[in-house]
């Protein structure tokens, strides 16, 4: 119980670091005001909602960073205690009966300019960036009608909040990092021949849960289980037909929550036949190739950088070594979830927008994952977490670079 | 580990029949195809999904019914594996580069009205029916741009979807609400004279995370724990330096999720003096009042009625005690979380927006709250919930009627 008041405390001094960052990246965008607007979030709520605030917000409820660096919460009666608990509000504005006098005042009274740019969170491109319902941006639109406002997006400053790791944010991805690398040691331990996928899942979740860590995706698909050539790849649910079995490739794909903050790493194993001290040279060949495709694009990456750039140089890499071409993006931005938006490494298909165009920045932490399906074997499959660096990457996971034995 | 092979059985077995009570739904509405628009689900994602789908999905996905009663998921092809298992679907068209294309087809064929009618998740009024982001709305407008396309509001039948309790989720339910009671029935042992509240919130919890039950609100604040005048009331963090003492009234808000569903329950006891024996009179009086007005709304409760006479009945009825009116509604309803959206028995405050207005139907599931601040005791609060069935309603707790000694 003591443990929690630590971690309560620590969370309000991340999301009082998170909301100065927001007031200092406003001032690269032409937002005035920058409004997270919610209700109800126990239902759900704006992916931003964690960075910003800890618990839940019932009424409809504006919180508001300004370009001066004013911070504001204007929220229904019941909600305003636990803000003005947190003290990281310079004002809480409570209201009974109906959010709109309060916000108009609040934002013409905070901003100068006229008219106020409001910005708020919807994103084509982002799910992150895009925690504003649409029956939530009419009644903003409603409520903030007339000249004085315009309304825009959020996006750039959102993304950039998401993205841009304090330094406490990278200690508990380090941690979440290596708890997971943690289960990944005793992997032997459960995964054994003629056990299912179902029965290495269910083990693996025991440990997650008796742990008290959360899941970085859907908890009924993760971890990830992929034994041999009749796997589900992919985003499948672990089979309780699909035994361990010698001559296969064993995989796992596994993300942890610890301290609010995600893990996501992809590990493989061959499975031997009695007779076997190594792994045999089709399935050494294939994971060389996956290692060598993960290195082309670690070297790609770096500040400045379109995220597309470093897809193609693994795209390439692999094709070079023969296999087919994989079909998603060789990387996405880790933090509170396993997918937590902004720029994805990944080629320029209509499923990702606009994110394979956006720049690589500092602080920021990528996954680079790839594999090759090969016949009769399996899945060679291995996710790597990185940290943006001023002058390239470093990686947060200690590198796969062989094939251990099962 | 069988257990939750049986609940994901269950949870198959529970989603076909939301998506058959849907395709019934929809002929009462002009919709010609229902979606559910979503992507990365893991992020939040709509609260519709749990309805209809087990697990999350990645890419941009549309989930599909449509008048004719066809259920059809156009989903990225790392997702399309689970929801062929799952067997509820007619049929998985997957796609890999870009949506668009799979769901104008997929819609064109289906549909032979022109144009389609789609119904998406959008909603001023109701956080439930509100889960389409407005990123999202923007794209799919751009998908079904044209004369053959038509976009409106589902809200009409999601809130019913919601709404509508099955039997099977009402035995979930039923069963949420027993567990609930049997942690009040346990209070004695943790809620003690010198306690804090923060001790016995710790307790709660504890058992609530040994038994593996969810909170039907966050966490954070859930059990809600006011001991004494000087609590925080409303959705307060119970504090560490307020303890049990006697004179006062003690008073818990506490909401476990159970097989995916919610309950919603406040208790109130009284803190004796050595030298008491029973509750003083202002204290009885208080809850009497409670209790009267309780059952007010209660007498009004049946289908075809509009929530804010339900309120009204209870609001008059407080008042007539001499006890000022309460700052919330006497009842929401209860389903998947512990505000479930659709109708509100609530005052016509702009706050509650059209949900007052809205009527009262048969196999919906409220609460009925409300309480009084006596002063130098502390919140007398009562919150019960109830199943409206054809003819009025039926109290599915055990109501609190009297005022127990701690």
């Amino acid at each position: 119980m003591c443990d929690f008041t630590r971690v309560r405390t620590d969370l309000q001094t991340l999301n009082r670091q998170k909301l100065d960052q927001a007031s200092e990246l406003l001032l690269s965008t032409d937002i005035d005001a920058w409004i997270t607007f919610v209700r109800e979030t126990s239902g759900g709520g704006d992916p931003v909602l964690p960075l910003i605030l800890e618990g839940g917000l019932t009424w409809q409820s504006a919180l508001i960073v300004t370009r001066a660096g004013r911070k504001i919460a204007v929220v229904g009666n019941y909600d305003a205690d636990p803000l003005i608990a947190a003290g990281n509000w310079d004002a809480v504005v409570p209201y009974v009966q109906d959010i709109e006098p309060a916000l108009r005042e609040t934002l013409l009274q905070e901003v100068d300019h006229r008219p106020v740019r409001v910005g708020v969170n919807y994103s084509p491109d982002d799910v992150m960036a895009d925690g504003l319902t649409h029956g939530m941006y009419l009644l903003l639109r409603e409520y903030l009608a007339g000249e004085e406002f315009d309304i825009l997006s959020a996006a750039p400053l959102v993304l950039r909040l998401r993205a841009q790791k304090t330094d406490e944010e990278l200690r508990r991805m380090t941690s979440a990092i290596r708890e997971t690398e943690a289960i990944f040691a005793r992997m032997r331990e459960w995964a054994k021949i003629g056990v299912s996928e179902r029965t290495v899942y269910n083990e693996i979740q025991s440990l997650i849960d008796s742990r008290g860590f959360g899941y970085s995706w859907a908890r009924v698909g993760n971890p990830i289980v992929n034994s041999g050539p009749d796997s589900m790849i992919g985003h499948g649910i672990p089979s309780s037909t699909i035994m361990i079995e010698p001559g296969h490739v064993f995989h796992i794909d596994l993300g942890l929550i610890v301290e609010g903050y995600a893990s996501d790493i992809q590990r493989c194993w061959y499975v031997p036949h009695p007779d076997e001290s190594s792994a045999p040279g089709d399935v050494v060949q294939g994971l060389q190739a996956v290692v060598a495709s993960i290195d082309a694009a670690a070297q790609v990456l770096r500040p400045g950088v379109p995220g597309w750039e470093v897809d193609a140089a693994a795209r390439t890499e692999i094709q070079r070594w023969g296999y087919p071409e994989y079909m998603h993006a060789v990387g996405h931005q880790v933090g509170r979830m396993a997918h937590d938006g902004g720029t994805i490494l990944g080629p320029r298909w209509a499923r990702y927008g606009k994110t394979p165009d956006m720049q690589v920045e500092p602080r920021e932490v990528y996954t680079l994952e790839l594999g090759v399906t090969l016949p009769g074997r399996g899945y060679i499959g291995i996710e790597e977490m990185v940290l943006v660096s001023e002058a390239g990457c470093q990686f947060l996971t200690e590198r796969q670079t062989s094939m251990p034995l099962l």
